[in-house]
């Protein structure tokens, strides 16, 4: 990789500026966790796994700002609440925080500095396994494929949305690597353009062929025979197989079974809410209208008028072909096989 | 109407700016055909029906221009051509010039400024009938509509793509004029957002309430129960009833079929191309890179990927509920129901 993502530099946390790219590659440097916390909802650094890391390392900050506070777990209470309120949607959110706390909370008879100490360490590991994972489902995934291969995907499920080699374009590396012939169409994904600025910047930088596409031109590319297999990333997974994703992934797995493409999800197990039944109960969350009515300043819609701004959508397991974890491949029925990899 | 999308004043045809709309509201004024070919190809004029009506001004002016020139008839001809060559996918630029020619041809044997004289007619008759279609479409296509009725609409095939009053918007402005409750939903339309920059503000200046998403949120509001029928324009319609409109309406037409949404196409007879018997033979135009990958001077993907932008796509017939035009309603099977209404 020609960047990072995030990483942990002396007890900092640095992001790049997702927000930035691909024009300008900055990197922001933080030992706030409020600030941290302010960066996920700015979308400074988005992506579900992305966002699940970032927060534990915001609580391992957290946890050391802590240490000169009144009361180290009523500060570490506060922090998670923080983190918590941060974005809605996708589950490695709150899997992160659940970790981090457990990790506390098994240690509460210790001091407050070794706990610090163990959730600097903890952080490292949700860091370093989410990376692990994403190799593990880029082979699941790579393997799913044929030799010579036409893929869409759709926002970005890239190293950029994790704490590096991507979910989705996890299994598009694993693939390149493999040795396969891989072409990408990448949905540009409005409003916040994730594959125009995000999925076709890193692709571009891998040298891997990327085409970018505006999302109403995914059904036409399909009808023209111009994509083999669909493969996207997911926020958050519920235990009969329904993906939510970002906003438009519904209507490209929709157009996907009418073309009979096949539509596959790469995912970690993290991602999957085992508490939850089906998609319905996924809480979606609704940004701000300026993400649809401006861009870099310039208006693009008179005032006055309504606007629906979901972030993401669901997709019914009916739809998903397969869902690609680092556990292993899951196919229908959702329930049965989802649980199996939850071992 | 608060605004003219064309007019003819003095021997001059002035248009609205519609690549400044709708931050900026200005007119332009043209006195020599080859600028009037121009605003076609640049977009300040866009919308099948806008297109026809304004190549017939630009020829009544390339008529007056001719009437300098050493031989009219070949000026002509060299003028049908530059208007032929601006933009290959709305046959009712086909058919305005086609009219003009007609006209001009009928005229042969008299004086060119008796021809001349007689194209400025044609021109001005041409734009009166094109407001008379829209409004003869308007009331069969209002008939269709429930009394209160959530419409989702793509592009814009409103009073700014036609002479006025809209075939799309044409059905929603009668519907509301008749007295039904309607609430459009307008798809944004990238990359050129017709929808957010052209529909949502004439429809707002109507005070018909509009509410602006982006293109990949259309299928999941139609997941969520809240649209009732689509309506959209269209470029050119085969003999068969395949309908050529703006990239990602078949994507649209897909979505509503999935949903068991009505899908109705609004277009005047003369967006009817009898001569092609089946969308395949629709001629689709790409255009520039840059209308996807920068917005108002503001890079939105990085240098050096692939792009593809096709600026229509075909949506078979079987996708379409009924075509409403000026001549009356037509459903499937739409090889005869069409060729009944051409008479």
């Amino acid at each position: 990789m020609s960047f990072d993502t995030l990483r942990w530099r002396d007890g900092r946390l640095e992001l790049i500026d997702q927000t930035l790219l691909p024009v300008e590659e900055v990197y922001r440097s933080y030992d706030d966790y409020r600030e941290v916390a302010k960066a996920i909802v700015d979308m400074i650094v988005r992506g579900a796994p992305a966002i699940g890391v970032s927060a534990a390392y915001g609580l391992a900050i957290a946890a050391r700002q802590a240490l000169e506070a009144e009361n180290f777990s009523s500060y570490m209470e506060e922090a998670y609440s923080v983190f918590a309120a941060t974005r809605p949607t996708a589950v490695n959110l709150f899997w992160g925080i659940e970790r981090m706390r457990q990790k506390a909370s098994s240690l509460q008879d210790m001091a407050p500095s070794v706990i610090a100490a163990a959730l600097e360490e903890e952080a490292i590991a949700i860091d370093r396994e989410d990376v692990e994972a994403n190799r593990a489902m880029g082979s699941y995934g790579a393997a799913l494929l044929p030799d010579a291969v036409n893929i869409l995907t759709h926002c970005n499920a890239g190293a950029l949305a994790t704490a590096g080699y991507g979910t989705a374009l996890g299994v598009i590396r694993a693939a390149v690597e493999a040795g396969k012939r891989v072409n990408v169409y990448a949905d540009e994904t409005r409003p916040f353009l994730q594959g125009a600025r995000l999925t076709s910047w890193e692709l571009h930088e891998d040298d891997i062929p990327v085409t970018l596409i505006c999302d109403n031109m995914a059904g036409y590319l399909m009808k023209l025979g111009k994509v083999d297999a669909v493969i996207v990333g997911a926020d958050r997974i519920a235990s009969n197989g329904d993906v939510a994703n970002k906003i438009g992934t519904y209507s490209v797995a929709l157009l996907a079974k009418a073309h009979s493409i096949p539509f596959y999800v790469s995912a970690p197990i993290s991602t999957i809410d085992y508490a939850i039944s089906t998609g319905e109960e996924i809480p979606i969350e609704e940004r701000s209208h300026l993400e649809v009515t401006e861009w870099g300043g310039v208006v693009t819609a008179p005032k006055g008028i309504g606007v629906w701004n979901p972030a993401f959508d669901v997709t019914p397991a009916e739809y998903v072909t397969a869902i690609i974890t680092d556990r292993g491949v899951a196919t229908a029925p959702y329930g049965d096989s989802l649980l199996r990899l939850k071992g």
